[in-house]
């Protein structure tokens, strides 16, 4: 579906920053690199632990020359081999994310960088400053943004099949920390992961997913941010009334502390035509309410076209479900291509522009402070423009 | 299920106050209260069109000399007959509850009434004084606790299935209003229809759903109450944040102008131990999410039995659907029973107490006139008690 | 949706044989005639008990002198009454169908009668004999196709939405006789219940289900007939291949023993331009799949009309759900308006007459008696016509 | 979760026979075997022109030097190198499977072969022999027995969840051929595709994931089989009564005809405690009913873990859908960990034995052959043994 070796003759070389033993989202990433054939994991720094970083580096099929004790080492040594990666993927706690993009971005390379962008707003702008200044690609993986059917769903709304937006609802339910006792993680530090586990964790996510389909920004919100379990100092329940650009009223409910939840990320939009409905854990169906007919389920199917974004976002068709590793991928296919366009000194691809760039990951965290100062005030707030 | 022949000898008489031709509602009450066989039809005013009240008695059973012009004309003729009616049902606008319930409780019926039980908080508080200064019966229709699965749900967080309740988020989307041009029935008529057409007309529903299942009143809220059409004058969407009285945290989004929507009234609670899921358009099913075992579909069964009260509002088992007829007819057959208690001097059925009573329709009041304080200050607001 | 008072000025007079304490089946009847008020239940020989039958009555609301022993008295007896009865409603074993039926038809009653018609082919042709030999209105409850969303089906496939019929598939699965210990009902003895307890019981239900979708008959067989559980010497199990009248090819499986299945009823029908797809447990969808786009699914709504016969058998709409008891009642609605035209001296009623007739009880014995010669030959076999 | 590389310090090598430009089951192999990280692709005769295999070995990251003319080439020259490769993945047309996989186990290779294992019985008994006879690995790829779904179904029937199987029913209904116009490929020519082709293509997954999930053989059987569409030469529907090994009975309707299903492979199977269900469309729950308790819906996720095999084959958990391409990479990382430990002189992996093999491909023609003579004898036949 993407070309890499029609434009330069190769895969694009990847080196990895973080992602060690036992990260799961280190192994996403991986899968997701591999899964198309247009990315070769040829460096890596995965531990901030050199040792277990030089030890995990041939487990993931990494050369013993390739493998370094610290990213700081793998640009500087990547940089003097004339088969230098291209691009890093970083995978680190968040209030790392800024300085390893910083200095990738010096370092010429191009960059897909897991979610939140950054840990707090200024510094996601000098990220985003930075990109454009060095006029490189950055990818932020908002990762659910890579399934067919949340593309086939902009796609609809773009071509207004259900009429002007009028009302949109988020969620995203989870339950890993719907227990007293939280996992020891550098995530259960606010010195770590930021202000707002929630809101950086998975909120950030939300907001995406709702402006992604709706082309449409949040301006202004009230919102309810606290912990759901009594005494937690952390935050993992957020819920929020929203207001869009245009005017639309919104809302989310956004939790990592719903007993028995499993990954409840979903949205269900309406236009003044009809209605769009989608589920993270069904992901192949994309309900479809209609003012004037009867509901349609839309799959992606040979004899009924999806829209051409979520056919270039699939890789099979009629019933064989594509799950959260090809999403994933897809953005990781759609990174590769538009790396590989700049090696090779083309235009970028025609047609739409799917993959989630730095002002997105920037407008993350202006609704992560916004939503905390109106949990704090009581008030609606204004989101600040990325 | 319910006994009123085995009390009395005869059915419980019941009496008509609206529902004339045409009224959806009228004839969702009548087929409600036939379902069972413990009530007989005899008396009806059903329509403020004296003429058109009285051609229609005898279409739905009514003989020509209990057919009466308005309702005071029945209330009169009713207490002059020996087989006079034991109570009266009310489907008329809003804005009259309040005086044919008064009215009513004065003769010495019992009654069943549509909701809201009135238009504003005030009135309501009157009628539930009347109430206990009568020692009558009151019925609100909050038809939707009838089906067997909501009082699954309720049964099992009173017997802390699912912990101490931590999360409530509520829904009501519906599209009847979706459209620009509106229907011009009384509802469109803020004078009639009370202050807050959706607030009244589901938001009240949505609200009382909750607080059966969770056994918990909200305290406070903020609310964002509007047209999700532009240049609409009457409300058709409200979304709120909500504090209950336990401190859990709620939301609820609630409207009658989603396009393409259909009649999406739904809950999913979650408690510290697990979750309850529901949806009103598929209403034999209960999703049970468990925090230390797979999620559970609760159904109605003969060899894994339901809760005490989903089995006595159930008239059948194993996979036979009940739909929104027998929900509602629930709410006639236990109002029936008490009557028949009354009159037979018996006391209260053993049991929970299942029917929504006067107090719950003077919250739903509260509530409304707390959201739109909400809507109109931006700020959180307290909900004043019944 | 059904007149009947203002063809003949009061309701039609029904009387009970069977159905008496404890019976299910006979609360489901009772429920059904009452609801949609077009019926008056008037008369009851509920029990083959005359003690019983007389005790029973007045708690189903039947007058003492209305109550009788025996439904050979009360045939007697009602005959003799100005206000007799019009109709008898049979609910009795399968091997006492017969009997009922002829004398009701000599005595000039109308009949809704109980599925499976009689316990074999020979004596089901009696009873369609007398049908027409006294030109009396002859009900066979198979009460599934009383769903509003099978009647949607039949219109769209008379309306050519599917194209030409080429494949059927029918399930009814039920759990009550997976138990190795069987209750010790009259169904369990093959003398009651008719040859093969499970071809009678929900065979039968099965084969006018897809009868009634598709207009089509099936014409030949080859069926596995027999018992899931060893050493049981009822048939509990049913699977078939199916070929009907126009060539297209089918299956069913039908079984009453599979452990855990709840009311699985349903089918999965396919003509060269799409599909239709329904389940008796979530019966208010009907799944269109379709050749050249995407599936839709069909609810009763009000911008986007339902067929003209599923309209007429639903009592309201926009996702309230209606279910077994509705679909029932549509029978009931369906006869006692066929009786009171004839009372009226009125032709039928315009539109498709969607009552099963005896014909259809016919063909359903055709079946059985089919499906138990193939299930002992190993071989196709003809069915029968009616 | 497999290991290859501790085994043997590199990846396992694979050579492709088939799956050239243009080939979906080509793509999908190439994903399924890049997905994991376990194998490289490192020579291909992807096409039976020599020309469009020389072409197309560099889009798929193959070297020049090991981009073969054709399969006989690629072993030849293969064998002279040093880092020659290891294994042959085939997806060719069906009536060549077994030259090329006799010639690849008697040149000392590994074989992953396409479904089905060849065209007909005589032949796959010869590859089974000969398989046995070089003591290598063969997997045949029946894809969809790696869902991690489907393999918790598999564990939970051992384990005895389930009971004594009793009923299984299959289906898989596609719509590819439902139009009269017939795509022209291979398949469509019966001499190329074998002798039936619904049997071969999708029959004989429907019998493996039946008997993958029970653990029992089909014995006997009578089957309907031929064509929907009237006028057709080609089989794309077969029906069928199943006999299995421990007397259970089952069923099986697959068809490739019925217009508008998508990819619709499902099992329900009943033992005497419960059944299990499962669809291919929604392939991240289990559908788990139970004689005495509610039906739970069976999930990947961390509190409640899904069974040892379902976790084996899982890569993430909570709520993340995998799909069909994790599935298929599945058995090629099953087969990868196999090559290995032979390379590695290991034991077979502790643990269950997941990969289907040569026997299940040569029971898969056994039993095309025997619903082959059902068909045109009209009567039950028996099924060869492996």
């Amino acid at each position: 579906m993407h070309d890499v070796i029609g434009l330069i003759g190769r895969r694009v070389r990847l080196g990895l920053v973080g992602g060690g033993p036992g990260s799961i989202i280190g192994e996403t990433h991986r899968i997701a690199a591999r899964l198309d054939g247009l990315i070769d994991i040829v460096a890596a720094a995965s531990s901030s632990d050199p040792e277990r970083s030089l030890r995990f580096a041939p487990l993931i099929g990494v050369a013993a020359d390739r493998a370094y004790g610290s990213w700081r080492e793998m640009m500087a040594a990547e940089a003097r081999r004339p088969d230098r990666i291209d691009a890093v993927a970083v995978m680190t706690p968040n209030d790392s994310h800024a300085d390893i993009c910083l200095a990738a971005l010096d370092a010429g390379l191009h960059v897909i960088c897991d979610k939140p962008l950054t840990h707090d707003l200024a510094s996601s702008r000098a990220v985003a400053a930075r990109v454009m200044e060095k006029d490189a690609e950055l990818c932020v993986t908002y990762c659910y943004i890579g399934y067919p059917m949340v593309r086939q769903a902009r796609d609809m709304v773009r071509a207004g099949e259900i009429g002007t937006i009028r009302q949109v609802h988020l969620q995203y339910i989870q339950s890993h920390l719907a227990e007293h006792q939280l996992p020891g993680t550098w995530r259960m530090d606010p010195a770590r992961s930021g202000g707002s586990l929630v809101l950086l964790d998975i909120g950030t996510h939300t907001l995406h997913l709702g402006a992604y389909v709706t082309g449409l920004d949040v301006t202004s919100l009230s919102a309810d941010v606290g912990s759901a379990i009594p005494g937690r100092t952390v935050d993992d329940y957020v819920s929020a009334l929203l207001r869009y650009e245009n005017g639309a009223r919104g809302s989310m409910w956004v939790t990592q502390a719903a007993a028995g939840a499993e990954h409840g990320l979903s949205f269900r939009i309406h236009g003044d035509k009809g209605g769009l409905e989608w589920y993270q854990e069904d992901p192949n169906r994309l309900i479809h309410r209609r003012l004037k007919d009867f509901e349609r389920v839309i799959t992606r199917r040979t004899s009924a076209p999806a829209s051409p974004n979520a056919q270039r976002s699939s890789r099979i068709a009629m019933g064989h479900p594509e799950g959260y590793f090809e999403a994933f991928a897809n953005l990781y296919a759609e990174f590769a291509e538009s790396v590989a366009r700049r090696i090779a000194g083309k235009p970028p691809a025609e047609g739409d522009d799917l993959m989630p760039r730095v002002s997105d990951g920037v407008k993350g965290l202006a609704f992560v402070e916004a939503a905390t100062r109106s949990g704090k005030s009581g008030r609606w707030e204004s989101v600040e423009r990325a």
